[in-house]
């Protein structure tokens, strides 16, 4: 934040002046999270030029925090051996997020400049669908087998190196390399060096699967409060590790996803401000014409009651109240539906006794809205009007918070995305129904 | 998942036949996230007799692990000497979310059973507002001072005990308790054990203020991929840690916080799955209630154009299609500005051009919109209808797009939360333009 804000001047001063062993000397006492921050903030142009001026450890550190954008923007402008060191340095899971946003055309090229060893890894990892867990799989884990001894295993773990943070937890793995236990590096390290692995062992582990739905790796994590969990494929075989910065990063991904489905806004996959007019004309254009055609029912029920209305003028006043709290109502329920099955806090299991809640909650809420719903009719119309307004309203209230409740629960059911269920869609269907109930229940009341 | 799905009969049965010995004997067997998981799917009643069955450690455990919620319906049911047991084991930030959780009351008496040196702590914990990351704080981490060698810092590691995943990352502190720096346990491990502290560091830490908002401690976690950080007071005096776990709660309840607020539904603090009946209608009726009053003014609009509407009914039928895709846009537009807000994308430089890029924005949409409108206006009307609803269609999405950027941004200037400009709200805003400008245009267009 500091340099972004503050020395950004001063920087581009340096650089385009062209003092760039000065601007090396103060950059380098800089945290790369600072820089890369920096880099995000400046031109394509003067990006490339900065970030060349970076020592190499330094440059693949800023690297790997850029978001995918960024990298691919500075990818593009850097020669081919600069993208080549890059790219070796990247962890394996930052890669595969890079691979991710870029053409297929472009990701054949980049893949082409990794070593045969680094290839097969990438390959491997974005073999796995699209938001699976396997694709936020990397490898700095440590395995160690049972039937060694305490001082084998430390002395494996020399060997390998030793990445303080992914390597509290030790993987047990048999002879087929099956996951078959995890085992706290503390523990590891307090034990009798002469005792075998296997006698501090417990059979518990926890672990996720590699084609698991990556938002499912969420609620595991938050579950288990581990740091890291491993991933196994259909076989229990270890095929790598998911660490918790990355699910912190996917937590964030997911609402934002979700919180974009209920306003009908289709996933941007970059962030708003980078967005071009072009991209949310296309993002959010879709879902509002479908609705359009949503509509042509509710103008067609409306029609219907032409008569109704022509008698009753004063019905039309209060159309938009009843409509829009219907909806209200149903975008509420539907709300809290879809962030509960996100988060994993209910289940298939639930369904019925949510639904029978809502039938009550809804009644209460009608009620309520029904008295409020009575003034305002009075006070636009007469009370004959305001009775009308006030029964329907109860019956658009219930019938909008099912709404808002059942499609979501449906569309779950049948493995759609429960989001799918966005307010804009629930207002409309409550709309069509909203708009049956009011003008029925007003020709009931004015022709009897 | 398995236990709860598969043995929980057996389970039950065991212990409502009094064979706890047998039940002992197979529960200690299980990982301790499932038996939490086990004890929130059955009666109080039950959870009290299954939690006294699980030996004193695991117990200890697999409290830490449950929800607030079910934590405090087992102290209800637990003796004095248990809950101080209890109470005994669990971390600071665990006891500090519990004591959020529960009445004034009942969080004085807990107090009172802690020894004074946990009451303190809890005190002062507590004494952060809610919601800072003060209350996320615990005592996990260990710190040395500069002038000290590795070895001795070593040494002091030993005797402070060792947790893998806090202590990742050392801190080193002046004489006046001010966080200097930060080092990675591995940097000393693999140093020179005469070397000075001081001659490992860099000068570089990150760090959270612990009056700080937690919502942006998430985005501070985000960019710098660090499992644990420290927080300091006004002063620059370390206060405590904040872990990554923790963290992903945060991230995972502020946005199911922000998805409510953004459905006009008040913040529930408990899952879904055991809200009350009453508690939802508490929490659901109050912004409805206030919409309505929002709503007397589209109802006015309404009634000022009754000699527009007698002269032309078909236009009554179109106005849902012209209130719903205003609102439908503005519902995209400000779900986009919130949710960016809260990643922390965008901030008050970025207000100008996201404001025209809006502009332009939804006028494309405007456009494609009045099209559509035009042939369901053709259809349900004549081409004057057409004509009418085309050109308040553009009008209408630009309105509406603009209310739903501008109402969250002017929020956040305030100082106030955006989601608070809820979809319901700029909905009923857009309605009460829309009215307005749908009905001007056709009385303009009828009249001359």
């Amino acid at each position: 934040m500091i340099l972004r804000h503050l020395l950004l001047p001063e920087i581009l001063e340096l650089l385009h002046t062209g003092r760039l062993n000065e601007l090396r000397t103060f950059i380098i006492q800089q945290p790369a999270p600072e820089i890369a921050e920096l880099l995000t903030a400046i031109t394509d142009k003067d990006r490339v030029l900065l970030f060349r001026v970076l020592p190499r450890h330094l440059a693949d550190e800023v690297f790997s925090l850029l978001e995918p954008l960024f990298q691919n923007r500075l990818i593009e402008e850097l020669a081919q051996e600069e993208v080549r060191q890059v790219l070796a340095a990247l962890p394996p899971d930052d890669r595969t997020a890079l691979f991710e946003e870029l053409p297929a055309r472009v990701t054949q090229r980049l893949l082409g400049l990794l070593s045969e060893q680094d290839r097969k890894k990438a390959l491997a990892l974005l073999s796995y669908p699209e938001d699976s867990v396997g694709r936020l799989m990397t490898d700095r884990y440590v395995t160690v087998r049972p039937e060694w001894s305490v001082s084998q295993a430390l002395d494996h773990l020399r060997k390998t190196g030793f990445d303080s943070e992914t390597m509290a937890m030790i993987y047990i793995i048999d002879e087929n390399e099956r996951l078959t236990d995890e085992l706290r590096l503390r523990k590891l390290l307090l034990a009798d060096p002469s005792a075998r692995i296997s006698d501090l062992l417990d059979g518990h582990f926890a672990c996720l699967r590699s084609l698991q739905d990556r938002e499912e790796a969420v609620q595991v994590f938050r579950k288990y409060d581990l740091y890291a969990l491993p991933v196994v494929d259909a076989d229990g075989i270890l095929m790598g590790i998911v660490t918790i910065d990355d699910i912190l990063d996917v937590a964030e991904e997911e609402a934002t996803e979700d919180f974009h489905k209920l306003a009908t806004v289709q996933p941007l996959n970059v962030s708003l401000k980078n967005a071009t007019l072009g991209l949310l004309f296309r993002k959010r254009i879709g879902w509002l014409l479908g609705l359009v055609v949503v509509n042509i029912f509710t103008g067609m029920g409306i029609k219907m009651f032409e008569g109704t209305i022509a008698k009753l003028a004063a019905l039309v006043a209060l159309l938009p109240l009843l409509l829009g709290s219907g909806g209200n109502a149903g975008a509420q329920a539907a709300t809290l539906v879809v962030r509960a099955i996100a988060t994993g806090e209910i289940g298939s299991g639930d369904w019925w006794r949510l639904f029978l809640r809502e039938i009550g909650v809804s009644l209460c809420i009608g009620l309520v809205m029904a008295a409020a719903a009575f003034l305002l009719g009075w006070l636009l119309g007469s009370v004959q009007v305001a009775l009308i307004v006030a029964i329907s309203m109860v019956s658009i209230v219930v019938v909008g918070s099912l709404t808002g409740i059942v499609l979501p629960m449906a569309l779950n059911r049948f493995d759609l995305d429960p989001a799918t269920a966005s307010v804009p869609l629930i207002t409309s269907v409550a709309d069509i129904l909203g708009v049956l109930i009011y003008f029925s229940i007003a020709t009931l009341i004015l022709y009897t």
